[in-house]
Formats: structure tokens, sequence, C-alpha cells
């Protein structure tokens, strides 16, 4: 049997890989009385008097949405909510196992941005944080940061986010291993969808100077026709000397490239014409933008991908339950570029130095502290 | 220490009555493939192209969303979203505890009628069935209906339904004890909220002919002003003869009194005019209409109420789990009329004929048996 046969076959035993259980147990009267009425009348009069309460008597303290409108979902595409399901159940499975934090899979039946805004402004009472998840570009945008502005607990583009917070943990030690600076680095980013943008806006923020997008178009420039309005943004952000051509252009002498975009769409030539020691995270899923032995064979020094099979995986998992953890236990309204800066430093940091070489860039995934540290870096950064 | 202090202390230390839980392990690289990418993607397929898969690789299987506006909470009010978590908290506790069925509680931040309808019309693809809770009458007919007509899922509200299932069962059992027939009964209901219209209802669908509502005004008859459209609808439907005047008017001579209305405002004059082997429900919470020893000294022959402390406890709890858990098992794409009146009568048939008496007329609320059978009613009943 296959692994995506096993999987189907799993899921049907499953049916649902979530259980919502009792904390409270109703054994007896009394217990009724007090989880029920009248006892549950006590907290309810509290919060009625200080919302803040919410989070000393309720599972908001520690309950974060997972919410998609099933417009993205992995590499299946514009698939729908009911189809989508199956990936945010999973992804709350992912938030309980590696950081303790419950999630409720929500998958909205609309795919307008104003109506998927106010659908998680009114169901916000009840949790602590929203992760959105599996939106299509630029749409995702929009909608993180307009609900940013409207709630006070944390909401956070997972697919944003917590790619570009690892591929910067991944950068932060790839760099050492090549024993190169951020300020004399150019990066290449292909791809300028969710993650693409998320990544090199992340980048920036941590003091990278060059940074080229592309797309399938090419690199993104000013000039570039058809941009997205976020795009057309980075397009002012990125490619100081406002270069124009190919991804092949873009990568000579490029130090790091960074691919979230197609199967094999680097060849060995572009990697032969970056610079010396060169970086490469081709995350395309599951085939890469190039494979780590061709890379390598054309002198590349690191590599990571998305995959488990190759070293240095690219895996989200490492960020995103220790983000909410840290934010949920530190009442975090927002979470903050210096809490993801302050993340990346803290999963890169789960590789100590005597253990880093070029294929060993990344903590392991089911290393039971990554979640902690990360939750205290986290934590260490809220604002007041 | 008080039930009240007991349940406030509790509730701090349980932090959320809830935890969600994975049934899927993930423990390995392989599991992780397995639960999440890349195997995911396999049930995903298969839904895409048939959404009645969900109910087979998906928790909508056998999950619930207890929503609720908070703005009609227990006898609290109009507290607030944030404010009612711990009753839809309580709810989805009985859910499972009783029911096995896996119960999100989801508390809106708005009272706007088209806004509720819209939010939960959006978040319930994830989901096998809507609970309404506690939202404040007439909105919640309007509410509910609409939903119902939109969403192919069971749509309840049940301080409505739960309510006047378990009111009918109770005078099912009484009528034994009493040895009369519905179509000679008279019935008097005080209240014309949410609980009352629905207990009015569902009694006259079982076939009583005669039926007063009353309401502070006093009868509730076409010449009434005030009334909601919900309760210019009642007028029509009961006080066949257009009776006017007050409560007190009302019992004269009445069979069957339910009240679902204010502490202590049947007195035991109104009981004294009531015909013989008179029942009352009386319901208000805490403090009844009329506490059970006033009224069966002043010649009730059988009294319930809401209280766990007195006999004959008209406990919804009793209802709603049988009746998600048999409509989710059976795929029941509503609750009909039919449906509540199978599990009413189930309810009733949970006590022998020879154990009834006037002090036993409802099932133990933790008797195991009781969402079985309840289910195995709404099961039998669904139409296809």
């Amino acid at each position: 049997m296959t692994i995506n046969e096993k999987a189907l076959k799993l899921h049907e035993e499953w049916n649902g890989k979530l259980e919502i259980v009792a904390k409270s147990p109703v054994k007896s009267r009394e217990d009724l009385s007090l989880a029920y009425t009248p006892g549950v009348a006590e907290p309810c009069k509290v919060i009625a008097q200080d919302k803040e309460a919410a989070y000393k008597y309720t599972m908001k303290a520690n309950t974060v949405a997972v919410v998609s409108d099933g417009s993205a979902v992995l590499g299946l595409g514009n698939i729908g909510p009911y189809a989508a399901m199956p990936v945010m159940e999973g992804k709350a499975v992912l938030f309980k196992e590696f950081g303790g934090v419950n999630a409720v899979p929500i998958c909205l039946d609309t795919q307008d941005t104003e109506e998927i805004i106010k659908a998680v402004t009114y169901l916000a009472p009840g949790f602590g944080g929203i992760n959105l998840e599996d939106i299509s570009a630029p749409r995702c945008f929009e909608i993180e940061e307009r609900l940013k502005e409207i709630l006070d607990i944390p909401v956070f583009h997972d697919d944003q986010h917590g790619t570009a917070i690892v591929v910067l943990a991944g950068i932060i030690n790839a760099l050492k291993v090549v024993g190169k600076k951020k300020e004399d680095c150019r990066i290449v980013v292909n791809g300028a969808g969710s993650a693409g943008v998320a990544i090199t806006r992340l980048l920036l923020t941590y003091g990278f100077p060059h940074i080229t997008m592309c797309d399938k178009v090419g690199i993104v420039s000013k000039k570039t026709e058809g941009l997205n309005w976020m795009q057309q943004k980075m397009a002012e952000l990125t490619n100081l000397d406002q270069q124009t051509g190919t991804l092949a252009d873009a990568m000579k002498g490029a130090d790091i490239f960074v691919g979230v975009s197609a199967p094999g769409i680097v060849t060995p030539e572009m990697v032969a014409s970056m610079n010396r020691d060169a970086i490469l995270f081709a995350m395309a899923n599951p085939v890469p933008e190039i494979m780590p032995d061709i890379a390598k064979a054309a002198g590349a020094k690191v590599v990571g991908t998305g995959r488990s099979d190759f070293p240095n995986q690219v895996n989200n998992v490492v960020a995103f339950p220790g983000i909410f953890k840290g934010a949920l236990e530190g009442r975090a309204p927002k979470i903050t570029e210096e809490m993801k800066l302050a993340a990346a430093n803290a999963i890169a940091s789960l590789v100590p130095d005597e253990e880093l070489n070029e294929d060993n860039i990344m903590p392991e995934a089911f290393n039971p502290r990554v979640a902690e540290v990360v939750a205290e870096a986290v934590r260490s950064h809220i604002e007041r």
C-alpha cells in the first residue's frame, strides 16, 4: 500500500482527526450544577463585567481557530471549504501535538474578502488567536491586514509568515556554514505569491539589502505588467537597481535562491552562475525547483527543500505551534515583526554551532524542545 | 463554599471546559505524512469530487457547532458573546458526555439577524449540525427558519425545541398518571418567548386542541397589542374562542399549565381554579412559578419544575444529545416535526408504566440509555 492509499484508509478509520473532550466531568447532578446551570452563571457574570476574564474562565486562553476558505489548498488549488477540511484538521492536530494548543478547523463557505473578514470577526470572541490557512493571494494579504486592525487577538497567515520564519531560520544557519554576512548577500526569491512575498518582507526586515523577486513573467520590477497590488508594492521594496529579465538573469552572481514556485524550473547552469558557496531553498512540493544532488553537483553548498526525505527540510511545524503557544501564554494582541525575527533566531539556535553543517541547518521537527524555545522567544518580545 | 463559589473556582482551574485532542497520532515522520502532507491530499481530492465524502473523511460526521450571540443567556439576559462562552462550553460538554457528539462553542460578536445568518452559513461546511442557543426572541425564530432553508444540515434551536420535546414527554406521562386524553385537555402556556412558542407549537402538532397562551399582558389573542410577528401568528393558532383577560382567567378549568415565565406568579387560588387532577410544569428558574408543595396543597396532581431538587425535572439534557446523535448517525438534513414527536415519545417511554407515578414522570438524566433510545427514535423517522 502506498502512503497515499494508507492515508486515505486511515482518514476513513479516523472519521475526523479531532475529538472534543470534556475537561469537566459530568457524572452526577452536582457535576452538572458546577459545569452547567446554575453554577456556570458565576463565570458568565464575571466576564460580563470584565471581558479579560474570558482568558481566566474559558477555552479562549488556549484555543485558536484555523480558518480557510479552501481557495489555495496545498498544491491542489481552489478545492473549496468541504475538501479543505482534512488539511485544516491536520493543522489542528499539529497545533495540539507540537504546541499543546487547542485548534478548531473552520472552513468558510465564501471566498469574498469582505465576507471572510466579517465572519472571522464575528466568530473571534471564543478564540485566543486566528491562524489563517490556504487562502489565495492577493486576497490573503488584505484579509490578514484588515483582521489585524479589527481584532485584539493574534492573526497569523501561516502560509506567509510560518514559511518566512522557517526560511529565515534556515538562512541564518546556512550563512554560518558558508561564512557569509547578510550585508554582503544578494537573494533571489522565485514565486511572488503569499509565501514569496512574506519571505521577502521578513528577509528585508532582517536586514538583507539586495533581494530580487521573480515570478512566471521573470524578474519583478516597477515596469512589470499584470502585477497585483501587493506585487507592485514589492517591486518598490526590492530589485534596487530595477533589473529586468529572466530568472536565469536574476540568479547570476546571487548568493541565495529561495524557490516557492514550480518543479524543476532551476537548471544546473543557473546554479553554476551563482556566487561561490551558493545557498538554495528549493521548496516546490513534492518536486523541488531543482533536486538537491543536481544542485550540489552544479556547485551549491547548502540545499534545503520542503521534503522530509532530503536534508534541511523547511517545515512550518517548527514555527507555528510555538509561535501561537508563546503568543497565547503571553496574551499577545498581535504577532509583531520582532516576534517573527525572534522566532526565526530561536529556531536557528536549536541547531548548536558544533552540529551545524551543510546537511544540518534545521532543527528536528520532533524535538520536543522546539515549541518551548520558540514560545519563549515570542513571549519575551511581547509589547505592552 | 457554596455551589456558585465552587463553580467559579472550578472554572478557573479548568480554564476552558473543553480540550481538542488528536485521534491521529503524530509521533514520527510517517505519522506526519499520513495525517498531514502529503497523504492528506487524498481525502481532499475525493471530497472535491463528492461533497458527501466529507462525512466519511472528516469530523463533520459527528460534530455540531453550538452557536450563540449571547443575547438571552440563562436568566442573565443579554450579556454578549464573551460572557456567554462558559454556557456554550458547558453545552458542548453535555453533548459529548451524554450523546458522544463533538461540539464546538461559537459565540458570535454580532446580534444582527442577517449577519448571524450569514456567519452560520459560512462556517457550516465543517459541521454536521447547528445547535442554536440563547438567542433572544423573536430574532431566534427567523434565524432558525432561514438557516433551515439555506443549509442541508440540521439546525435546531434548543431553547425552543429541546424544551418543547421534554415538556411534551412529561405531559404524555402525566396524562397516563391522571388518566386523561389529550383530546379532552385544555392547556395554558404562560410566557410567549422562544420556549413558550415552541412548546405551544409542538403541543398543537401532537394534537392538543385547546391551548391558550399568556404573556405579561395576559391572555394572547388577536386583539392583544404589542405582539411580535411570531406572537401574532400564535394568536391565530391558539385561543380558539379568542378569550381575553388575565392568566387567572385562562387557568380557570384548565387541565395543564406550562410556565416558562417568572418566579411565583401562579397563586394557590389559580391552581385551585383548574380542572381536577391538574398538571403543572412550573419551569421558571431557579424559582418556579409556584413551588411544588404549594401547588399540590392547592389541588395539583402532577408538578414538574426545571430543578433537580424536586421530582419531575424538565431537563433538556435528556433530549438534545440524543436528537443530534440520531440526526448525525442517520445524516438527517433536518430535524422534522415527526422526529421531535418521536423523541418526546421515546423520552416518555423511558419511564416504564409500572414505575410511573405523580412524582416520577421523567427519565433520570444520567440513565445511559436515554441518548441511545432518543437517537434511535430520531433515526427511524428520517425521511429520504
